[in-house]
């Protein structure tokens, strides 16, 4: 049997192409992956129904490659747990910088991802967070891990100040680079984040055990 | 005298012309942009070097539309004048929602953005923050507003489980809509945030002062 000319494509190998192509930093589309891959754009539409569903099979491929339901991580008390997965959050976006702009506003739909947000779901809902509250706390973590993530993928020097300032220049000058005072940024933003929830938690089982005792 | 045929491109016209283009979520570009100014890119590249200088004068043009260093902000006490200046911001990236990954990641040397940043500084250096930890919480506050700003820009429907989840399906049938929360964990984290900061300047002044004493 002859060999075929090209692989077989498959959703999979789809995924991968449209990665790679994202990483380079040269800009996305599909005809742009049609051209990676080496086949016309309408045979990629034999296999996906566009863009979006692109972009989402890369959410995916990116989700397993990063550990978001380990059971070591759902072992620790939540503050940990919590602090573990938004480690792991920033960190799939600092080593993927393109990709954030286009996952940040594209509906989750993708099976590991959705099981990445349950198990944070989960966790929010056994700390013993009011069922009202769960999806605003992981709306908020979410916001901070993908603000995280744009910070750090901001060059070294985010201001460039071409003229007098009353302290941004000074201050800029004896500064330490951009990204170390990003991941001080991040592990502020943690700490804060964290101890915040647990004192929201405190008020809402504090309020809940006033009113049941009334 | 003759009417001339198009209006004389100038770097303000530009500029205009690159925000309407941005915000009618067609993809960027600059030839994209010579067409909708009906001018050859070669044109264009009278006026600016490219891309990067477009994408600056249009953060340059935004900036001047919303009031960062206004005297009312300026006048508040330190923590009520952040939080003015954290709403200012996510307002103006919940606007232009296309305009956010552009600017992210590009270096701010346009002279109001500069101004905004450089009053911020200003604020809190004021405020009594340590020079090492102004830039750091001006990172942290900047990632916050970036990161709430796209998540308000979000599909209302972020997260659609295709299958069985333990919480999270269950949680998104009787939640608020997606902005209705988005809202919410950006109210929730601006005082989060402005608290867990005079936290650390209370912290920062007594090491200080007992360093002092010492």
């Amino acid at each position: 049997m002859a060999r075929p000319k090209s692989p077989l494509l498959t959703t999979g190998l789809i995924a991968h192409a449209a990665l790679e192509l994202i990483d380079s930093g040269e800009p996305f589309g599909v005809n742009a992956l049609a051209r990676r891959l080496g086949v016309r754009p309408s045979s990629l539409y034999n296999h996906v129904s566009g863009r979006e569903e692109i972009i989402e099979l890369v959410r995916g491929l990116i989700s397993r490659s990063y550990d978001f339901t380990s059971a070591d991580v759902h072992a620790l008390p939540w503050p940990e747990a919590i602090e573990e997965y938004l480690r792991l959050e920033r960190r799939m976006y600092t080593e993927h910088p393109n990709l954030l702009p286009l996952i940040a506003t594209l509906t989750v739909t993708d099976d590991t991802a959705i099981a990445a947000y349950d198990g944070l779901a989960t966790m929010l809902v056994r700390a013993g967070f009011p069922d009202d509250d769960v999806l605003v706390v992981m709306q908020l973590l979410d916001a901070f891990a993908l603000g995280a993530g744009l910070d750090y993928a901001a060059p070294g020097d985010i201001w460039r100040p071409l003229g007098e300032t009353a302290h941004l220049g000074r201050l800029l000058e004896t500064a330490a680079p951009g990204r170390e005072r990003s991941d001080r940024a991040f592990e502020l933003g943690i700490r804060v984040l964290v101890s915040a929830l647990q004192d929201m938690l405190t008020e809402r089982t504090q309020g809940a055990a006033a009113r049941t005792a009334d």
